[in-house]
């Protein structure tokens, strides 16, 4: 299975809320390769952003992801 | 994906206590990136408040994220 | 993000048996902190007290901590 | 919250095999933790004992102990 | 809580494909051993056979376990 | 429990973005192993993919093997 183009450099990144921000990235990525479709994306996102159990579960999604990219950076402390 | 302004300097907390707050918050931050609007999250809570199911999931997203915070201090113990 | 008092020391037990207990408490202090009316939460327990599926979460929300506090606690073995 | 009796020595075993059945045993706790009713619990096995998404969510958590077991036993390896 | 024969003799196996079976394998037996009824269980599996969320499910389970035997085996790699 | 053909060689990939691709195709297998006929799983498909909490359940699952992997990869970095 290859993606299109280069969407993933690597996990290093400068600070703890930019890894946040990469583990968001990473947690939508799978659901755009599962539905490529954005129009369907795009309705889907409107009814789950009002869905509570919904919302938790992507939450949950970016704490693995922000786990593996913690991980990574050594929890970017010099240790 | 950039979050406005800095809500995470580190995950380096003084103790345990203090590392499950801030998994806490870090569970709530997600929710805030893919809903942005405070009125509807403030609606949605006071439903998933009295839903069992939901405070469970919230508790579980809490766990994984207190995992990752309780390793990057090495569990709060010298070793 | 702070708690009131302090409910959590560290999360170093003396044996296993006691860190599944540490686990069990602290599986239920983010529901508590999700939901901080006491009468609500009495309520909501009776309900899924009840309920297989969300037992088995709750149970689940366990194990998630448990892995925490026994890699904490090095598998409480000497090595 | 303190457990009746010494149900849990330590996380050793001898093999994989014992290794699984502990999680079986630890998964099971929780549940009987949070419903300490025997009899409400034997109505609710009966059941989500012919629930597959009850089953698989049972299998996770056992998944979730194992992996803490076998950590616990570095994966039953001389290594 | 013993399981009967011997089902499970450790977890290395060969290379990551062997991996993923046993893994496929440990999410498969704790369904067993929760409903020990093979005629239910081949009930249960047409049904949730084709229930896309229940597929999905299994799939996180086998995820886990999978985790558990790659860092089992090292990954596969020499290092 | 053997699966036929070569289908996963090892876990190594040459950078973080393969890495995720190949966790995608992890999570799939699980599914086509418990699910063999195509038609079916063409016809599921066609239903979960329109379906949020199926794609974000998805993307977990995906998380899960991308932190395997990634560990397996030591995160693509010469550390």
């Amino acid at each position: 299975m290859r993606t299109s183009g280069r969407w993933l450099e690597d996990l290093i990144t400068p600070d703890a809320q930019s890894g946040y921000e990469l583990a968001v990235k990473l947690a939508r990525v799978a659901v755009k390769l599962t539905q490529p479709d954005s129009d369907i994306r795009t309705q889907l996102r409107s009814a789950y952003e009002r869905d509570a159990a919904a919302l938790i579960q992507v939450s949950h999604v970016v704490a693995v992801h922000f786990a593996t990219i913690a991980r990574a950076n050594r929890y970017w402390t010099a240790a």
